[in-house]
């Protein structure tokens, strides 16, 4: 059996400007019952999303988290004991758990996972962060072979796997990211074309050079300066496609949008269009087939960082607001 | 013979601020000679079109407009001579003539216009303007019907072109004009739903008003708050088919764009598309068809607003911009 405390971290308080240690609190609930048609899980991993903190500012694509609730978040879990049809105990599923050791669960609101190892890809590259890249930068983006492809927040889980996409369409490959050491990274790691460092300053001259024919796709994660930048450098019947905007999230967002937007859009014929990837999942199944043979070849790396410990999973979140992260975050229960 | 003396009106001087009379000159020149591949055109009626001002502000799908060189502009004319294939005196055709009489113009920049009446049409609702309203509306949009269609400019050229053919498709259509004589035309006379007057402050609230399910297709002839308070009402999956933004080229233009760009875009799975006419010529006799055929069934009315003397053209123009006209704007020479 087992133990039946069950720690949880709750939102105390919804924060104004940037988010804090002091936004939340662990407390040592009880292990929840399973009603008709849930399934009772114990959490393995964490994962940990820009979106959960945008998921504070009020309704999304999901209602607003709450103060005093349990911090909503995705997780990977193990089936405990079930009171769902189709699941049986030691089943991996994939679900909104909260951060907490056990979440019991609607089944219409969990997806069966495989049983691979390292566990940890199903929320990587088999998870919500590569059918993001996937399906965002395929049927949104739409890159042709040859065309500059460039990507914000590309260290990040979701950009460091599309600006991988990109290189195996042909594409050339621009990232931007957040320091000297990632920006290496991606390029000789990851083996993107070439990287721009945000936090250098100049972001458009760097940009400029980097895609020196112009922008063809713009895989924007992160919204503000560096959209209204690539919104200037984009081509002819270029494509944004809109995953994003990082940089709005952790306090208060801007009160305006890109300059440029919307007569650049008109003259240059583009197309911004936002997508979530719950919208293709029943494309799901082909999607991870790709994923799985373009990781098995070794043309898709995947990075990941784990944190041990729920009790840290408020300072992970922090941190990946800050970009210390390279790759998926996410805290082993 | 024509007489020889060619009457042409001169951008002076770019306006920094409002467009006004000063910054135009006419002056009395001589009728140009067709070198081999051009036509001399005899200029019938010029287009009065926002995009006009545009122009002036720098390149954008065509070079900017040069101080002290004659003004650009699409116009209706007639063949008096002819030094390219394909074309003989008498033919009517349609291109960039420019505020004169006369022009020599190259043949690949003019498209050869049946010979129909009133001849007027060939610059509304069988020219730029009803072709416009036609693809930006149906290719770009996409409207379904049953969904609510919102469009501003509504008494404009393209707009109430848009309007009209939104509710053959079936939609609950929306007019945003300014004025209250306009948006009563709009119900009254060409069968919009409802109409907002912008000039009657309280925007928002009016559209919510006026589309209480939100907004599935949104046309933008506009930019600026108007689309602001759009996106905002916008469903989700929503289209937005970006024409034009009118409230940007007289003057200068706004620092920042829309408030919700692009948080709303992801959030709601909004698509934004720029477009221009020109990408869609290939499909440009099915699409006149449809328009022959619902203006001949009195499905699609056309209303023009025709000024006498190539002289107002300046004040044509900048009556345009402060909104004065319905329908589509043109100067018989």
């Amino acid at each position: 059996m087992p133990d039946t405390v069950n720690r949880q971290i709750l939102l105390v308080e919804k924060p104004a400007g940037k988010l804090g240690r002091e936004h939340f609190k662990l407390v040592e609930g009880r292990m929840p019952e399973p009603k008709d048609g849930e399934a009772l899980l114990h959490v393995r991993y964490i994962s940990l999303d820009a979106a959960n903190r945008a998921w504070m500012h009020g309704a999304t694509y999901r209602s607003a988290v709450e103060a005093n609730t349990v911090m909503a978040g995705g997780g990977i879990a193990e089936v405990v004991s079930s009171k769902a049809p189709g699941l049986k105990p030691g089943d991996i599923v994939f679900g909104d758990t909260g951060w907490q050791d056990y979440a019991a669960v609607p089944a219409k609101h969990l997806s069966k996972m495989p049983r691979l190892e390292p566990m940890t890809h199903l929320l990587s590259v088999y998870g919500i962060a590569g059918l993001t890249a996937y399906f965002g930068l395929l049927d949104v983006g739409k890159p042709r072979t040859g065309e500059t492809v460039v990507v914000s927040a590309a260290a990040g889980s979701v950009g460091s796997i599309v600006g991988q996409i990109a290189k195996i369409k042909g594409c050339r490959v621009v990232g931007i990211a957040g320091g000297k050491d990632k920006c290496h990274w991606l390029t000789s790691e990851l083996g993107f074309d070439t990287a721009v460092d945000y936090k250098d300053g100049a972001t458009f001259k760097a940009l400029r050079a980097a895609a020196p024919k112009g922008i063809d796709v713009y895989f924007d994660n992160v919204g503000g300066d560096i959209l209204e930048a690539c919104i200037a450098q984009m081509n002819l019947n270029g494509r944004i496609a809109c995953c994003g905007a990082i940089s709005q999230y952790d306090g208060v967002p801007s009160a305006h949008g890109p300059r440029g937007v919307p007569g650049l859009i008109v003259v240059k014929r583009l197309t911004m269009q936002g997508f979530i990837v719950m919208d293709y999942m029943d494309r799901r199944d082909a999607a991870l087939a790709d994923l799985q043979s373009w990781v098995a070849s070794g043309k898709l790396k995947v990075q990941e960082d784990v944190i041990n410990g729920i009790e840290n999973t408020p300072q992970a979140l922090i941190g990946l607001l800050a970009g210390e992260n390279r790759g998926k975050r996410m805290v082993k229960v």
